[in-house]
């Protein structure tokens, strides 16, 4: 790395204010939440409380394709999933099958026009599919494609895939899959939807979860398991690495194949799930989320102790951390920032506010908790820099004699090419500055983060993408050469 | 014509449930209507009025797209041209050239996916295409095309053309939508807009309008002329049947070249734009539309007289032919019936009506010009005869002692294939009821139409497509052979 | 009159920029329309049809109020009829009878607030009131009211008119009602809902119109008779210059009572109704307004004769006047304007277009009729003078030789006091220039109008206002001494 | 109390259904937050902010009122504080004074007639009133106004206050507003906006909270301190009961004045507020919510210790108690149910839910933290009862083998009549049921509540209103003695 070692906060106040225009600047955005189910006569509906289940995965946009009688319907609006699928809405995604999506967008701008499930009519019919992850070789695909006379109007990976779906010889919608499948290279969790099957397929190396469930005769797919507890479906498996599911219709009601399409695959699922996305009551690869990250706190109490008063999470994500961190410390726990789940916007900033107040609209210290203590911050990432660095003023403020901030994962160093929105390594700045450097720019009196070691010993198992903090990227990526070209639709 | 001859009322009730739900129903529906223009700082705002100028040609949805330095954005919805293109939204269309399109749904259903332009990526960059007229090949391509490993998201002509361009071999947008055109039969006037070119196409028959204008170095294109009017902009000609006219960026500001890419090319204008489409401030192939349906009106008057007291229009489209028939008939010209220009809607028929009093909220009778006279009616029109038979008993209520309708076009026996939303053959009460049924039907003491021969004389020049009187089709149109299927978008 | 003599086009130029804001600057707006039922199940689906009938007086704002077992529901908003009352609106109000009100706002500013019907509870129970007109003693009134500790939500008259009910001392409402109208001086045409009635009011002059129908057994009012034959009632009468009409329950059926509470009243309806405001279907005080409307036209012909070669109206409104002239003059009768009935906006004025280009997007002329020709233009008013100059600049430019203006009204001199919005003497183009100096300033080669006889003659009958010809006012005005405070209230 | 002994679950389970359709049933809800600012150049805009942080205290409306120049500007609409107030709606309510208002409704319909602040115009010029509380003799204060004259268009006690206000003989509206204060009865916190002041006022009792922060020169207002936190003001002191506060304009900025209109007065402030309304992060009366949280927690484990596993509470607001349970019992403590805060709706309950799902889609349970366990819920109240069972049922499900649950303070038996919206004493489970017998119906292994006396000792100080656990009403409640007419307004 050929950085100059520079004054530290001026390098690092350069990208604060672009930055501060996203709510979260210091957490990380998975793009997509997926939920199909095949079998049931209400499928829509309850397509519709299993995204509500995962709103966490993606807040922009939200789609559900259903079919009945090989008829696709299809409705997607950017929003909420309670807003975009009203009563009227629902009743008219008819038929027994359903797929639908959550999606929180990579890039700036926010179209229709990308949201998912995408839909079209082909050879053999209507096609509905909506992706979780992201196709590494999907500029070279697309350069493919329309060099043999494919028109495209997105920008998603799943218009590359319908059309390797289209172009392909093969005689069912399944082989065909499998047959587009294998040219694509990348992470991704697919739900198919067509007149006859719904499919589910996970990358070989596993990188997005996906996970069955059964209710009834039906089959389920959700990206985590919560969903099912919400429907009273109940989980029965993921779906493997590399493997491809199949639900159609058989003699006695739906019937689930599995197919492994792809020869070898190598479990490498995203260990960061374990440490910010999932929802803290999932279990993803046989592991409660929530024991995860308690054993996370535990390991960096151990790892990066310190003499202090109270343990403070940092809401919502930290709090099962820094239970860990506390009790293995042996330091009292309290809820001492308090999180507003009103999400707010602020049009004008007030004068009087402290530079790019944003924060304060989501968190507010409880200054008894704070005043005159040694209080140690957990929180489960840092990425920028700039809203741990207004939470340490902020409880500094509010009394706090010592601010130690704690991390319950390793430094960010490296940005994720496999469906999660990180910002570029420039931005990262774990990945151009030490933690001494870090923390006098966080301005704490100490930071800590887990070693990479620690962090697979706590989360358990084996096989894990660790990508963002060790570099050890399992699929190589190819930036694409020129910029593309990019159809701007605007409200449509 | 194998029907059998049934007492005319019951026969003739049966459509009008059906077709009472449509306020027009006595009228046809042009498609669309297009303008476009090249080299004008304002070009997007332009397009705001010109197709505003255009909404007659189509209530349902509208469009425009508009490029700055190949990057090209689109914006259409559902609605009227004000409603859709607020000042933000025309802010954001930017660029010194844009096309737009109004359309009317000739499908039951009307979907955002089909409102137009059509904009795709492509190979050779963005491309966007506003389309008036009905390929009739539409099916064979379409099928070819998926055999092919095209996808589908609209059902619109304009899709497959989009794919034939992506298809062709040569090299420049230019040439490639010469050799798409090459491959379509069917009615079309077309804009396409690239990131280099305008280029406005109309078929060999030249069957649907299209015309040029000239607004100081810009060059406009518009379905009709009077959005020149509207913009200040000059009436340069009519685009030429087969011609396709291509502007570019020339040493010396926008330049246009004319091509004739279809080889032979045979002159049959629609004359229906003359009696009802057209607006009456129109000039469409040199001759004047309100003067044509003055001509038409006392052709009429001429052919179908009638001692009366009194000449009637039904407003605003009749108003015109039926001036003409009382100055021919030399009998007082009165607004008898007037027209409320705020279109209603209703959701409960009140139990008091008429029974589908519709068009009631449309017209209105004026006692004193109608009560114990001897009435002639002129209409453009008339399709399934439901209006006709309310306006009628209207006209009689309201006093008349005698009631004659007079028609200033021949019966209208045969469905248009060429851009025109008409009924099937089966609803068109002309296809199979002689005048003196029609008459009986409609309830009055006399039906009149004009001849063809009469109504060529009347528009005068030649060359006219009159296919929806005489059944003579320039081209020939292949039904589909089977029900294609459709995808279905709610809301989007 | 102190004006000095300065060069008119200077003057008169001046009000046109702010002028031009408003699409209709060179027509009066009439500020309400009423609708009102008795005993029908169905009275709001009814009165919502009404309402749309009567659509052209008043399309800022609609309202309706619906009683049922004395519960009153009131439902308004800034709009259209249309828009405003979808179907579950008017399931919701619920009741046997009804009364509604749509509104053309007089102030620059619109607000909810000022919309009607209004209603309150007050001691004797609920009341909702809908106001034509305009109480010329609002402002003592009202500074009365508040010296006596009332307060005020709206700068409606309908305000004040309720807290003179809320403090009568009589016992019924009925009585309240005609106790408060007592007191109050101007022109009104009144609807009043109680628990238990319907009352419908008309001032002692009847300035304002106010009819009576039957449907069935119930009874209902409206502002014109035009909404009784949409909704299948038959025209009874007029409701008197100073009657009160009172609607309750009889023994069989709705029953009407009628009262003269006002002592002596003189017939002083507004003739301006004829010209311009009322329906060309409608018939006022015994009087059909279209035939009104040919009479002015031809006294105009032979009051201000001119030698031409066509008439032409602007439409829609001076269509039967330019009927009446062409007949009387013996002169052929052309539509050579042609009227766009989409109501257009313009956001940014595109700037090839001339000046101020407003009309055009209203008007466009047809040139064939205009060539070469002497035209006699025919309108019904002419206030501040923009529009005409620009219509009369529209039809040189479509090759017209001569353009004669024909106004069927006398000059427009004096503003409405009594419920019609005028602009300001200072903005009367006519209260301060000659003839001449109008003429030339509208740039036409003549300019001509009806006398103040002669409209009388023409509309016939007696006992009219002609105060904004002649200045002669029924009633006196108070100007207010003070600018009123002003509650203003966004969005609602 | 007179009931009869029936088997519990019949007579528990018939509120159930009806109860269901409210999200939070076990839950109270305050009715209003208000906030108030004097003196600063961004008043709206921080206002705006206020009520954000505000918008626990009631989500139907929101609203502010602004005056510049005299001028009084009102917005107000259904919704949320973010989507209500946009940015061109701030800049339109200019000036730098305002007060706003969020609020939950009691009624069962909402309607924007009833969202605050109320403004009006009278005799002394425009005034707007925001109110927190209930007044109690508001019947007999109406019939007495109505009886004088006096008209409503609300059903709010704010719309009485205004009138007392108009009708008041005093010279000034602070005087009027004392005058009209002293007529009245009940709880009411309230902020006045004139041309000239802010007022604030809190009744004799302090019933519901006020407090006073500066912001730079500017006063301001807020039902609790954490808006000062946001704007970044600092907190000044409680608004003392019976005290009136006016902020006017003094020689050198803004001044405040503090008046006691009402002679005598006793604290007895909400303690409901510290139990369960007020925000972790605020203070009232010089004591910490969360702290006073905690206290309620260690008693609770005092007063009712269960031999357990680990103590799981019922997120968001029994965090801080369940902390202080689980520190006292010497019990883990963990997150065993996982709150979503997208809030959901469901249109159409799935078949396969558990009856009334409705509490699944807000609460999720962890099943490693509960499997197997004996386990202690621990909530901070419980109304009817339905939404308890339906979490110990879900508990149980996750397969604790005990569910204990413990409710952070007394049995609530006895509505609140001063402004907080709980149930009447026949749907509070705990005003006819024994503990034994709710423990029965809720299906717990135990119920423990606190005692009125722990109450008391854990939140510290002295003077509260306890009456909802006690039923010892500081001010007598008069029952309206007939059911109010009330005025129906849809939409507006």
């Amino acid at each position: 790395m050929d950085r100059a070692v520079l004054p530290p906060t001026e390098v690092l106040d350069a990208p604060t204010d672009a930055a501060d225009d996203r709510w979260d600047d210091d957490h990380f955005h998975d793009e997509c939440g997926l939920f199909g189910i095949y079998g049931s006569s209400e499928a829509s509906n309850l397509t519709y409380l299993g995204l509500h289940a995962l709103q966490h995965r993606g807040q922009e946009s939200a789609g559900i394709a259903a079919v009945q009688d090989g008829a696709l319907i299809l409705h997607r609006e950017l929003g909420l999933v309670r807003d975009i699928f009203t009563e009227p809405v629902i009743r008219k995604l008819v038929g027994d099958r359903a797929i639908g999506h959550v999606r929180y967008s990579t890039a700036g701008e926010t179209h229709v026009k990308n949201a998912q499930p995408m839909a079209v009519d082909y050879q053999l019919g209507s096609l509905a599919v909506a992706h979780n992850g992201n196709l590494t070789n999907y500029e070279e695909l697309r350069e493919r494609l329309e060099g043999e006379g494919s028109i495209f109007s997105s920008t998603t990976d799943s218009e590359v895939l319908v059309h390797l779906i289209a172009h392909s010889r093969q005689r069912t919608h399944v082989d065909r899959v499998a047959d587009a499948l294998r040219q694509v290279q990348g992470a991704f969790s697919l739900l198919f939807l067509t007149g006859e099957n719904v499919i589910a397929v996970r990358d070989p190396y596993g990188l997005r979860p996906l996970s069955i469930g059964k209710l009834g005769d039906a089959w389920v797919f959700a990206s985590e398991p919560p969903p099912f507890d919400l429907i009273g479906a109940s989980y029965v498996r993921d779906v493997e690495p590399g493997e491809m599911v199949v639900v159609s219709n058989g003699p006695s009601g739906p019937t689930l194949e599995s197919f492994y399409p792809f020869g070898e695959s190598e479990k490498r699922t995203c260990i960061f799930e374990y440490v910010y996305f999932a929802r803290p009551d999932s279990k993803l690869g046989g592991i409660s989320v929530y024991d995860a990250r308690k054993r996370l706190g535990a390991a960096l109490a151990r790892e990066a102790p310190v003499e202090a008063d109270v343990v403070v999470p940092v809401p919502d994500s930290g709090v099962a951390a820094g239970l860990g961190y506390a009790r293995e410390a042996n330091l009292p726990f309290e809820l001492g920032l308090i999180r507003s789940h009103y999400v707010g916007r602020t049009f004008i900033e007030p004068q009087s506010s402290i530079r790019h107040f944003g924060v304060r609209l989501k968190l507010n210290p409880v200054r008894e908790v704070l005043e005159g203590k040694r209080v140690v911050i957990v929180d489960d990432s840092l990425v920028r820099g700039t809203t741990s660095r207004k939470i340490v003023k902020m409880i500094r403020d509010a009394g706090a004699s010592e601010v130690h901030l704690r991390i319950s994962a390793p430094p960010t160093r490296w940005p994720c090419f496999y469906g999660i929105d990180t910002p570029s390594r420039a931005e990262l700045i774990a990945s151009n500055h030490s933690v001494d450097e870090i923390a006098r720019y966080i301005t704490c009196d100490s930071l800590g983060y887990l070693s990479v070691q620690g962090l697979h010993a706590a989360v358990g198992g084996a096989g894990y993408c660790d990508a963002c903090f060790s570099g050890d990227y399992p699929i190589a990526f190819t930036k694409p050469g020129h910029q593309r070209r990019q159809l701007a639709l605007i409200g449509v």
